[in-house]
């Protein structure tokens, strides 16, 4: 299974691309970040994002999409710019008829270290580790996407089939 | 000037067109609720926003989009989906080169009543009076929409002349 991961963000929107399946060995397919000026409109970030993660959806086919689930624990004009950048990379998905699955920041950390409090080094060591890569991935917003990648891969490998197999009985057109 | 407002919502989206400048007479092109389901998933519900959204703008092909300003002052569930929502309104304004101008519910409201804390009963029967309709708009998503285009025609009038030529001269990829 090929997993797409997305650290949602209008400045920076960390994509990460993973294969793998539950009690096999991950490979890393690719780690991109995609950034927009925060001198840019919204709107014009928003298509920023689009054009980013549809090339990339295009080009590498994955099969689901897990995006981080948003919270509003911060800043409302953050988490707002934030909501909007997961909602692009979920219509993309939608729109591909690829399954989609929201994973909290902690869930993904507790899927790659055990801990779901890990710290970003920490997160940024085992999905270096997991991936069996040379170098860390950076900015954080690339390994936070990959963590999220591998979390799918093993959490919600099951989810995504049964998703994907009902999306096939509705024409594709819903995940 | 054609606007387009929209009153964002994943579950009911009102989209409002009016034709007007500022000191001549307002006019009605179109008003309609874009809905989706409850039971949906948020990526599916995106891309039936969008479909709803993209289809009026091919056809009315308004000059400018103005969006509600979403703030977080609802339940963070709510608010995320419609900041989502909000974000498609805007992305699909972005890929076709049209400003996008975000304003206010109470600047909505001050532009139809006069009145930024006016109750929906009146919002409606100004928005029913400006556009000389026979019956009122409804649901109060659809007024709401319509006072959104018709406070764009008179406030953000010059601006979006703009934000346009700005567009233009970037090569229409930015509003």
């Amino acid at each position: 299974m090929r997993v797409m991961g997305v650290d949602p963000g209008l400045t920076r929107c960390g994509v990460g691309v993973v294969d793998g399946a539950p009690g096999t060995p991950l490979r890393l397919v690719r780690v991109e970040v995609v950034r927009t000026g925060a001198d840019e409109e919204i709107a014009a970030r928003l298509l920023g994002i689009e054009t980013g993660i549809a090339a990339l959806m295009d080009e590498l086919r994955p099969d689901a999409v897990a995006v981080e689930r948003v919270f509003s624990q911060h800043n409302v004009r953050t988490v707002m710019g934030t909501a909007q950048a997961a909602g692009v990379a979920m219509l993309l998905a939608a729109r591909r008829g690829l399954p989609v699955a929201m994973h909290t920041p902690s869930e993904a950390k507790a899927a790659v270290t055990g801990n779901g409090r890990a710290d970003k080094a920490q997160v940024t060591k085992m999905v270096t580790r997991l991936l069996r890569l040379e170098t860390a991935p950076k900015p954080a917003d690339a390994a936070d996407a990959l963590a999220l990648a591998i979390c799918h891969v093993w959490r919600g490998g099951a989810q995504a089939r049964l998703q994907a197999a009902r999306s096939r009985t509705r024409g594709g057109m819903r995940p």
